[in-house]
């Protein structure tokens, strides 16, 4: 099998799960217990927190564990929503966030929050002058994605992090689920408050997940009741995922390097191969892009069923953000970017992971050509 | 080692750890992609979903994947008041809940709702008349805990259901974590609404739960995003994570009424010889409780100090909620109890699990009191 579909989830590295099983068995205990097997659990736990907060460059009390990256946004959104308004109430975000961004700040909405979202340019990126031009004196938020879901376009966390330095009062949080592993965010120098993370993401185990918070950013917490994660995400610890989701990060971080520079040789490959075919236009911009997502219409073939074409060959890959995926019709990221409706709801994405190889990319596009030729004759 | 700390967490069974680990390996896709490898991992989703709901008695889509027992209380309890605000403000509770709906209905305080904390006997049971004096116009929620974590007390859950039976608009919502698998629940008869169980308490995995929501009951989702779980919890699926759950809890009652036999007739030798010591109060009612838990306080002992002399044979007991117990002082549950502040505040918490054997109990009863007369003595 071809798996191109690493933005929806990854397969977890064997020494994740074999982590994930250890910890499970020989160190059930509740950390909070105070006996000694819940001091070992206790331990293991902080230890996780050390290791990802040294990859990560910040304070081990800055990270708190969460169930995955949908909590990480709900987490951070609707925590400083509710933690400063009485600061001021209003909110900007962009047109082209993942639906438990965009959803969120929909939600906030209802509850009297007014939420600015930024459009964007064709190539899915906002503006820093519009950004600007939307801050407001009751603005307590900027909450963006860094690497969209959908195309892979980066967008201008740094220079919106350093526009942010002058607004000492609103704080700013990242979206970093696709962008982790794949394109380098240093926090401190981007002036980053909260970011989100997710484990599943980057070969880790589904249900766990990170969000960075700055030690001097106060959060109203989404799930309330014990003491844990610093009183900011209460809840039994998840101890065997989160020493996993350690070691998913540690083994990201040491294959990052060779893993990107594969990824890109592969997806600039298949950028120009798909070029070349006549009905198909590329939506993943050419520069500050991410590495390991290529997203394109077909003209007249609906991707579902080239899709289905492809999965006979045991090749699988995706129409648009996972989560989205069972509605039918055009991507909203995609119309953002002004896109028209036929091209925005007949978009491809593939997206690779460290491990996908040049000849995995040969055997798709080869596939996909064949798929695309028959499917249009059919259609004609 | 003599694990008495079921309460606070239980050792994941060996097959719960195994079902986890094949779906991690060979259906790691994400359920909501459309390619076939996604539509294996959703089969798989909807027969854990069918399965835990055949277990309870409801429908297949009566049932939320929630992280755990946390969640589940934040889900259903901050999911009702939101949703039915517009029809009154007033919430009922009582004083002896897991912190995890007690903080909850503190938030909730904080944004204008009305909570009224029903106080309990010295068994630490409400009193439903106090309860039905308690109803409002605008009363929209009661909340309550099945057993208690901290003493096993029973609390009058039918005769609360039956009640709530007159009050068309007032939603039932039952803490059953650590009543799963102990003391049967129907949620029909009982006329709940919305039901918690966590996975960690019955021999699942830590990161995993289940929140009950009758169909016609609407939560405003704390997890916004995705349409995953109804659009009531948004966010990838732990599918992994889900089908070990639904083992659990197969596991869980294929064992019960051997289990819950064993751990009664232990539980009640124990309470027999534990009340012969003239410096033992047993702080667990006699009648209604559940069966595996026994909380008891010895007099001029510090209960840390009496773990920690357990520890060190290899036993493993706790004071009293886990995710309470790095907080010294009173137990606020054995106060609420009636209980004078030097009892409340020397409580030991002993928790079974169906597999815990009389032997064990012989050595536990045996090192206590060994352990209780040195430390009396010391302190004399
Ligand atoms: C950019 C982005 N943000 C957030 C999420 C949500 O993360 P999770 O699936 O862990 O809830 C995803 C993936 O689903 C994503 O791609
Ligand atoms: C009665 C009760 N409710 C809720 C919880 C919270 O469940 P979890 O630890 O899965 O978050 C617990 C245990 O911690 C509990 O004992």
């Amino acid at each position: 099998m071809i798996y191109f579909d690493n933005s929806a989830t990854t397969k977890p590295y064997k020494d994740v799960l074999d982590a994930f099983v250890t910890v499970s068995q020989a160190y059930f205990a509740n950390p909070s217990s105070i006996h000694s097997k819940g001091g070992e659990s206790e331990r293991l736990l902080q230890q996780a927190r050390k290791t990802v907060s040294q990859l990560l460059h910040v304070k081990p009390q800055e990270i708190i564990f969460t169930s995955g990256g949908t909590e990480g946004n709900n987490t951070a959104i609707k925590g400083v929503a509710m933690q400063y308004a009485t600061r001021g109430k209003h909110l900007i975000t962009s047109a082209v966030e993942h639906a438990s961004s965009f959803e969120t700040f929909h939600a906030l909405e209802t509850l009297g929050f007014d939420v600015t979202y930024l459009p964007v340019d064709e190539e899915g990126r906002i503006s820093v002058d519009e950004l600007k031009a939307a801050i407001r004196e009751d603005t307590i938020l900027v909450s963006l994605i860094s690497v969209n879901n959908e195309t892979g376009t980066i967008g201008p966390i740094e220079e919106v992090g350093k526009l942010l330095q002058e607004y000492k009062k609103i704080y700013f949080h990242v979206d970093h689920v696709q962008g982790i592993g794949k394109v380098p965010l240093s926090f401190t120098k981007a002036g980053v408050d909260l970011c989100t993370i997710s484990g599943h993401k980057v070969h880790g185990l589904k249900g766990t997940g990170i969000l960075y918070k700055r030690e001097s950013v106060l959060l109203s917490p989404l799930l309330t009741g014990g003491e844990q994660e610093g009183s900011v995400r209460a809840g039994t610890e998840n101890v065997a995922g989160i020493v996993s989701l350690a070691k998913a990060l540690r083994m990201t971080f040491e294959y990052m390097d060779a893993g990107v520079r594969n990824m890109e040789k592969i997806t600039s490959y298949m950028r120009d191969e798909l070029e070349k075919l006549p009905s198909v236009v590329i939506n993943t911009p050419k520069t500050q892009c991410a590495p390991h997502i290529l997203n394109f219409s077909v003209e007249d073939v609906k991707p579902e069923v080239l899709i289905h074409a492809l999965d006979q060959k045991e090749i699988y890959v995706s129409t648009r953000s996972a989560c989205a995926s069972k509605q039918t019709g055009a991507s909203r990221v995609l119309l953002a970017m002004g896109m028209k409706e036929k091209r925005a709801s007949s978009a491809i994405r593939l997206s690779l992971s460290y491990e996908n190889t040049m000849e995995e990319a040969e055997i798709v596009l080869r596939e996909l050509k064949k798929a695309v030729t028959e499917l249009q004759e059919i259609m004609r």
